[in-house]
């Protein structure tokens, strides 16, 4: 399940080929070598290379195998000339991603996004959205383009869902958003018209539970993945690219931020937090209100913030105690 | 008000006796003792016991008053078959009771929940229930079937209210869910499909107010009870079975684990998180931020995680900065 | 963009003059002066002085110039009546504020609030609002009487504002709620019937952009203010009378409690919480979960609860760990 078409989700706004693009990032672009010029139809990640695609690299890299494919390569990192002969060095990357992506993709953060609702039993679903007949949706909902949702799935009211995949026997509770746009952009650029356009998804696995008023934000080229059986509380915050492993139970108000990879069996107390891009191992137990900062080895038990070793940190707390606390 | 008829909420999906509904269980149960055959129409609870209903007991208890009810008991401990002459022991009671409550009652979380609603007024309204004329409805709503609300009462826009009952005054804000599932499951069977089903509701009573984007869970069998004259902020997570005493504040963001009892005029600053099963005693402070891990006595003034005295927290954090902090 | 005409969001009742209105508040009133009884039509604030107006003063203030204006005191300091020929001294402020307010205003949290909706496209939108046709709106939204929004802005599905204006570019993303209601009362006074009105808005300048169930509460008197090129992600709490600066950032789950103030260029981590009334300065960082008691010099680095330099935070975390944790 864990392929997606992007057309389904982010029409394409134009076909351009790229020195048509280089031409739009010129004014960023300090080196421009061209192979073969093709049209773009697609954007390239380091874990999902796509033919005919851009990808875009944030540091030096030598080893990404994009000889089969048409891939241009868009950097800041003036050392990337070497490997590859297809490549533009730009000054900014989040500047030339930005334009990239608005030149090429419709998506929901700019004006004009393409969508055609159909007002069915108190909610309004897209056209392009392909929902299995044994879905049940509640009142004043929202699915758009693209979605699909298979079998005896559940989602209650009040709900929007957008580019998302989920699978059978899914459960969405209510006044919950699925396939909101990350937290993306260059800490130098802010404001809504420097937002890096997320154009990736959420993928929800066979009898996941989300509950009610959480927020689920969709990958930013890729996947934002919630593994099978997993159960998620009320008022969690699941960042954009996060993985969530099969069997993991995550309680309320906990947040999840961005790149985060969560493995299986993992069980999570509330208000616990997450710092971004680092690996939670199988069989873990992070106990409420812990904020972990940093990778987490599988079968451990942690607590507090930051958080250690569950028994290091009550040994801390008896410590604490006898010094007068 | 806090008696509620269970069927207004969750219909019996069908007749079943006793003996009946053993058969469904047969593959979890070692004995089964039957005194009389009679027909199941409810579940009881340690507190609140209902002629001709079953009983889940987890623990061995020996001292429960069934005699002058039809009650069967159902439990995973083997020594309860001394107490009792209506008896199944079963291997898992978590699977026999999600078998029993599911083959009984429709629920939110099953396909097929029978509901019919009508759109008045911009929000949908179920027929099966009852709304004091003098209450206001915003747009965007939900209520669905067994929900009553008392006069006066204002519900604002975007608002899912199911399985509750409203008293007078209410003021329920924006975007808020009240009447959700439960995060009840047995850790061992994780997936949407092994939710022990929900059949309990929310009482919010007389001069209530609840803030925006807020989930107030149902109870598991009982209820969720927030008592007269309470107060709470927005994006408060009150879990099932809570009860907020009389006159408690509660401020943002705060999470309260299920089954928390918390006394009257409890005032309880934002971030604050309780585990569950714990007693907070009347005319309590818990500051903001606190994580509260155990009961705390009537009168007291706490701080911190795991939450103490607040004078030993500040004690603490004095020291520590003594020591070079 | 700062002033805002009270009466296009919050119609009044009645015209009162001051001598009405202090026999509403009579039980209340130990000393009424008058030195010109004229009507009232609106309610002054410390930081905003209208013509027409009653200002309510918690403490001894002799230096409010508001000679030049018809502005009557309402005040429970006695002292007061030194400087003001026209003022109330009342026993007890909160109920003189509701009782008076609750006269004059038409309020979102009293019955009977006079509105009246279209529905265009899905969502309910007020007669009583402008809305730039370069607007999109999604679906199931609702917006109430006297909100402006400019050109470009992009309000996503099942977003609830109210009582706000919004400025160009600006993007609020889904089940997100502007405008609510702050939680403001006397602590001794609990319940819905004591709320203290909230008669200010929600002033979001250019280039904002909010994330998925956030809530904004309006001023309780003046504006919530968060300006432009601001990016705040999902969930986060931003309470009354708060102002967030220029270029802030404000990740995932924070709260900002009531009338702090935040400089420009402030960058926040996710889950961390301010108490009320306290300045950030311009150019600080804040991070991930930090608890933020004190006024923070601008250009510093801060983390804990309570919030320090993050340097001393990491020190003490290195001593902890050196004395066996």
């Amino acid at each position: 399940m864990k392929n997606f078409k992007r057309e389904n989700f982010f029409p394409l706004k134009k076909k351009y080929m790229i020195e048509d693009l280089n031409k739009l990032i010129e004014p960023e672009t300090n080196i421009f070598k061209l192979k073969k010029n093709f049209f773009v139809n697609d954007i390239s990640s380091l874990s999902t290379l796509r033919d005919c695609s851009i990808i875009f690299l944030e540091s030096e890299l030598n080893n990404i195998n994009i000889s089969s494919k048409d891939i241009h390569v868009v950097t800041d990192k003036q050392e990337n000339i070497k490997y590859y002969d297809s490549i533009s060095i730009v000054k900014n990357i989040n500047k030339a991603y930005n334009c990239i992506l608005n030149a090429l993709f419709y998506h929901e953060d700019q004006s004009g996004f393409p969508d055609e609702y159909e007002y069915v039993n108190g909610s309004y679903i897209s056209k392009f959205c392909k929902i299995n007949n044994n879905v049940e949706i509640g009142k004043n909902c929202l699915i758009s383009r693209g979605v699909e949702i298979d079998e005896n799935t559940i989602i209650k009211n009040n709900v929007v869902i957008k580019n998302s995949l989920l699978g059978k026997n899914v459960i969405i509770c209510d006044n919950s958003s699925i396939g909101t746009t990350g937290f993306g952009f260059d800490f130098n650029l802010r404001g809504s018209l420097h937002l890096n356009p997320q154009i990736g998804v959420v993928i929800i696995e066979d009898n996941v539970h989300i509950g009610a008023s959480c927020a689920v934000d969709r990958g930013k080229i890729d996947s934002t993945l919630i593994c099978k059986n997993s159960m998620i509380d009320n008022m969690v915050h699941i960042a954009h690219n996060v993985t969530v492993g099969e069997n993991c139970c995550i309680a309320a108000q906990t947040g999840i931020s961005g790149s985060v990879k969560i493995g299986k069996n993992v069980t999570i107390g509330g208000q616990a937090g997450f710092a971004g891009h680092i690996k939670i191992g199988n069989n873990t137990v992070i106990a409420a209100r812990s904020g972990v900062t940093k990778d987490i080895k599988e079968n451990s038990v942690v607590a507090g913030f930051p958080a250690v070793d569950i028994k290091e940190w009550k040994k801390n707390l008896i410590r604490q105690r006898k010094n007068g606390y």
